[in-house]
């Protein structure tokens, strides 16, 4: 394989230069990477996987999705955390007999959306596989000193928000994994296929000092709802009916009351919204005396429920009916599409 | 797979703590690792893949010199730039099946030369792994600002020095291909199995500015010095004499002459050090006038030859004879063993 065309490639667009937060002072074509940080800034760093098999599945991922996902995937965890990115890592592993033109996409992908958000590509490993391809992305972002927001500063009384929608990622999987996958168009799935971090809303979310506690929806809302009420010691009350959704099947629900669906597809939907994971969406906590815009950079955001002293998770239904909400992704290895186990 | 407790072991020693070079803020178990560096410092960063069959192999390496290696790839990159290595970041994808015992034996190997180097393992990332063990390592550290030795900055005249010796790993190597391999016992094979990374010689060199240009052996001397001859513009002449030889059947020949070896012998140990890999001894140039200690903090500092103007590398060898220097370690997709890869 042309690694050293590779190399160069990447090299392109690389080396010295100033990007949205700091200096790459020297990118790829050394041991290591040297980045300069605005002064009393802090460096977040985030790593994630994209195996195929596990991540995706190049039968049914185009190379410019893959590449795509694999990097919005690092940039969501900088978002979670109210950065700015700063560079990204790319370590790489390809079977020896992958064909060029999809290194090529699965590159433009990745570059696209590096490009969107002023990170650098700043270097990274290369490394033949015998199984299938293997992308290992690190995010390095900065954010100023003590202004990170973590998973563990939620308060009981808190209001839990959402960004955008929740569950279409998911909902599109399910239809991969169906029978009705070649009808599939990536473009009209781009919760899914290209799925946005949203890190202009984790920024905001920093600068105003809103948010008490902060999380992406990767693993789904269940799961990382947990993650922030352990991290905080505290419990949570969902409103099924609040929930925004975002599955195909449910369009429009939420949205606008006028479009009706018959209540086995917006189960469905608030399934996938609740369990599905790969959202990508940011999941916050803000004080109740926070004025929490309705909308921030232009992605609608949604106040679903509350922070409670009782460690346990409720969901509230449609008729005032309270049960136990449950993680449903956190065992990933049972179930490979959900993965995303970035602690 | 036990994720949580894989996370909970690594977390215990994770955590906010000061370490050599920084604080770690927030560790494992938020969306990303909260970094503080010293002021006035720079960010050096590297990735390294360590692959199953491409690597390592389960049934040559023990899982603690597996995890050892692992992370000794990353710090030997940092080594090379003469920086401190701060936090390393782990991406881990395992087979469903591997014993529990092989997984805490490699972290154990990765620990135990992290605490050495008090790095902190402070993120990662866990998927299964439909194929085998797959680990990729970020080590992050600090370097003053505009004191980074990169690999460019090698001048016509400056003498060219290497740490320790080279080709005992890649000698180690073709036993654990042939038939022998039953005999090895990792212990006495430290220069493969448990490479110590030079960061004490790189941050002595960064500090006294002895340095001009410096990579880590870790495709072969002649692959790497082929790089730092690529970025600096310039070639070199290297004495195979004076190349202070590693390999097991070569070892005490350098250091005393009193102790003979036909020339087959040194003919093979030399070929191990010119083109073996996974030395991850440091290879710097210095000019004429620096005066380069013998040893630095005790590892002993050979000058083997120095760069030229002409853009061509020459080994003289023993009566004088003059031979182009051909990188033998760059095409390591066409030889497993032997692939760094990380630029």
């Amino acid at each position: 394989l042309p690694e050293k065309q590779l190399i160069r490639l990447i090299r392109r667009q690389a080396s010295t230069r100033r990007t949205a937060a700091g200096v790459i002072a020297t990118g790829i074509g050394d041991d290591s990477a040297v980045l300069r940080l605005p002064s009393n800034h802090e460096v977040v760093v985030t790593t994630d996987f994209s195996l195929e098999g596990t991540h995706f599945r190049r039968e049914w991922h185009p190379p410019r999705a893959v590449g795509h996902r694999c990097l919005a995937r690092g940039l969501s965890d900088i978002a979670a955390m109210g950065g700015t990115p700063l560079a990204a890592f790319l370590s790489l592993g390809l079977p020896a007999r992958i064909p060029q033109t999809w290194v090529n996409d699965f590159l433009r992908g990745l570059l696209e959306l590096a490009r969107k958000f002023r990170v650098s590509l700043a270097g990274g490993d290369i490394a033949q596989s015998s199984v299938g391809v293997l992308a290992d992305i690190v995010v390095l972002g900065t954010v100023p000193a003590g202004r990170a927001i973590l998973r563990s500063g939620a308060k009981p009384g808190d209001g839990i928000h959402v960004t955008g929608a929740l569950g279409a990622s998911a909902a599109t999987l399910a239809r991969l994994r169906s029978q009705s996958r070649a009808r599939i168009v990536p473009s009209r799935h781009p919760a899914h296929f290209f799925p946005e971090p949203r890190i202009v809303v984790g920024q905001f979310l920093s600068k105003k000092r809103l948010a008490s506690a902060m999380i992406d929806v990767s693993d789904g809302l269940s799961t990382d709802l947990a993650h922030i009420c352990e991290e905080s010691g505290v419990g949570a009350v969902v409103y099924g009916d609040l929930i925004p959704l975002g599955a195909p099947a449910a369009r429009g629900l939420s949205a606008s009351p006028t479009v009706r669906a018959d209540s086995a597809t917006r189960a469905s939907a608030l399934n996938f919204a609740l369990h599905g994971g790969e959202d990508y969406e940011l999941l916050f906590t803000a004080p109740a005396s926070a004025r929490v815009p309705p909308r921030i950079a232009g992605v609608p955001i949604t106040r679903i429920g509350e922070i409670t002293r009782a460690k346990k998770m409720w969901l509230i239904g449609a008729g005032g009916r309270r049960q136990w909400l449950v993680s449903g992704g956190w065992e990933h290895f049972a179930n490979p599409g959900r993965n995303k186990g970035s602690r």
